[in-house]
């Protein structure tokens, strides 16, 4: 166990000592590794499921909710699910050695680049132990060793997860000190991990605004954030209204507690009469609470069976993570755009229209990670636009913009070829 | 002039404002701009050469070293390099809008990324008074507005410049806010800026060691650093002696005060007895001073006409920027690695040889910005590796690494065009 930020330096120096060589391994043994991992997972399960009953039951009579003892449950089908997810990482293409922008210069160099990992990643990260072997699992595949640093809640799941994959990666001849678990919880071995700049490239925050703030105030490293998404769906003037009214349903009601799902709907005033009825009317089955602007108000209010209410001060910019939408009507296709320039986090915005101009608009001068034209904002995901997995969805512009895959866990290397070229 | 914090945030805010319009402004546009600044910098040459004549007098009975002051220095000669290399910019292709990855998925989702501006940049530079040229060229032609703080030692140029600048992207249409100048030197000031994150997207520092760690540890928002060049050429066992002399003479003498010339030699010792004799002969007409470890000394030492010292305890590891070199002899590739991995700035390293193997080996194994074989670490920069311009090297992994062309200076969003599609 780790007591001291001495102990903390000496073992995360370790870590960065053994990425070296895994920076530049095969992917054959990369993914024997991963395979070992998964069939662990099967095989080891029952200790995996005892040390998780320890959380749970501290968590439990510590009176934890239960939607968030849910979230810390490992049983037998989750572990699958997560021996799945594993295997289905092996099964990518290996990002690392990847050539690109390779030319020939005139005085006969051969200059491109070469993808290589970023080094040392570190992972600080609440609840939900299966990110453990998530983030083992993306970084090793993309030659990147793991430092993680999970919360005290799962402390003895995620333990466990850490010892398996270092004993799995190990058989399969890979450095265990690759992965490199903190078991000691306290707050100010972070701090001193944040001051670890010379052994972590990257420090990758997953969970609330409180961690992520923390990181970000307090890393002397690069920090990838996200995770916040306020996101807008304005319903044009010209659009369809049953593509409109299916995307919005879809983007509120599909999985209402994630950072993609819709927040504020704003729709044009000459579509307004028509459309808010009909998306209402399905929201209000789905049990979606409506807070309207004065317009959208005296729309809705009349109509039977429809509750509503006016939107509160702070409504606008609300990330809800739940069944609730704020409403606006506005006049042009500029009043959007300003509103979702003032209140969006730069996450995922959506317009729905039949109209090219709005459409080419709305494409250029929005300025989010992902910007969508008549589809639901629930698309902004790794697997959903194709790169198989995903860390985390940045709402940064370094670096990497919106998911990250494993080609976002790499940097790349100028690699320059002569024949004896001196400069003149 | 800005005294205050808060006026200094309101200028800034001006800048943040209009960057949102430049973000997606026509190539045509910001071509005119350059070709106006190129313009104005021959035509309003006599108000730029007076307002650099105040500043060198003040330098001048401040005490200014020789070499400092002829960095300070501008005349009409220097003004028409400065035109010339603005047209250059305004010349090379405009990155922003360039669509890449773009694939449809198999629900009939076209997904791709769109390259965008970063946004705002600042910059924070010592001395040399076209830099201010050479950043706003090439903010500009990447759709990127741009923040400027010089030194106190060039105040009178730099605004000067600026101004004309100012006015002359004003003539072509753009906001003239796109460029923003602080004129007021005082170092609280900085400190202000480097906490304006929700302004600045991006910070390069430009100038000595101590400006970059005062700017990489108060910065709150993503820092380029690099510039500090530890390089390393290696003579292998196999390598072409002729090569291998043509290349570490001109790493070392062609411009021994930048970041990419040759710092130390490395030798393999089955081939020291012949090549080191060779290039220190060279490198003594050259004047070049060299600092040897004991076989070095030993083998060099006997030879008339050639003069060596042993080297200083912290000579490895050390950025010369001037005609001195250090040497060393190993027994093996590996040794070299070794010392390289312990004592590189992972800036540019070369191997000399004609070993397929070793060769490759050195590409794998050694992490830096730019690895050669067989050419001069002369070559680690924007335009000789075609780039066209570069506002900097990076030596860091996130973003971009090595020359940092107007490509570099970008971000991307992801664009999804749909037709109707939901999430199942």
């Amino acid at each position: 166990m780790i007591e001291t930020s001495e102990e903390l330096y000496e073992r995360c120096s370790k870590t960065k000592q053994a990425s070296k060589r895994l920076g530049y391994l095969d992917t054959k043994t990369k993914n024997k590794a991963l395979e070992n991992i998964a069939q662990d997972l099967i095989e080891k399960k029952d200790a995996i499921i005892s040390a998780n009953k320890i959380d749970l039951e501290k968590a439990t009579s510590s009176g934890m909710s239960p939607a968030m003892l849910d979230r810390l449950v490992l049983n037998e089908e989750r572990l699958r699910a997560m021996s799945q997810d594993t295997l289905a990482v092996a099964s990518l293409p290996d990002p690392v050695g990847e050539f690109f922008d390779v030319r020939t210069l005139p005085n006969g160099l051969i200059a491109g680049k070469k993808r290589v990992p970023l080094g040392v990643i570190a992972a600080i990260y609440e609840s939900r132990p299966n990110v453990t072997i998530d983030v083992i699992s993306l970084c090793l595949k993309s030659g990147n060793s793991t430092i993680l640093r999970g919360g005290s809640e799962a402390i003895n799941s995620n333990l466990a997860l850490a010892t398996l994959a270092r004993e799995a990666i190990s058989q399969a001849g890979i450095d265990e000190d690759n992965i490199q678990f903190i078991e000691n919880t306290d707050r100010a071995l972070v701090n001193k991990l944040l001051k670890m700049s010379d052994i972590i490239d990257l420090v990758i925050p997953r969970g609330g605004a409180g961690l992520i703030r923390f990181v970000k105030e307090n890393a002397t490293m690069p920090v990838i954030t996200g995770g916040i998404g306020v996101c807008h769906t304005y319903v044009d003037k010209l659009a369809d209204i049953d593509k409109a009214v299916a995307i919005a349903y879809n983007a509120k009601v599909q999985r209402p507690t994630v950072c993609n799902a819709l927040d504020t709907l704003i729709v044009h005033k000459d579509i307004a009469n028509d459309y808010l009825p009909a998306i209402a009317r399905k929201w209000a089955e789905a049990g979606v609470e409506m807070r309207c602007d004065p317009t959208a108000l005296e729309i809705l209010k009349p109509i039977k069976g429809i509750k509503v209410i006016p939107t509160m001060p702070d409504d606008w910019g609300k990330e809800f993570l739940a069944l609730v939408a704020a409403i606006k009507v506005v006049f042009s296709l500029d009043e959007a755009i300003t509103h979702i320039e003032r209140y969006g986090s730069g996450h995922s915005e959506a317009i729905v229209t039949e109209d090219y101009a709005a459409a080419k608009r709305f494409l250029n001068e929005v300025d989010a990670a992902c910007v969508y034209v008549n589809a639901s904002t629930r698309f902004t995901d790794g697997g959903q636009l194709g790169l198989g997995a995903e860390i985390g969805i940045s709402t940064q512009k370094m670096h990497a913009r919106g998911p990250m895959g494993l080609r976002e866990l790499t940097s790349y290397k100028w690699i320059i070829l002569g024949s004896g070229q001196i400069r003149p």
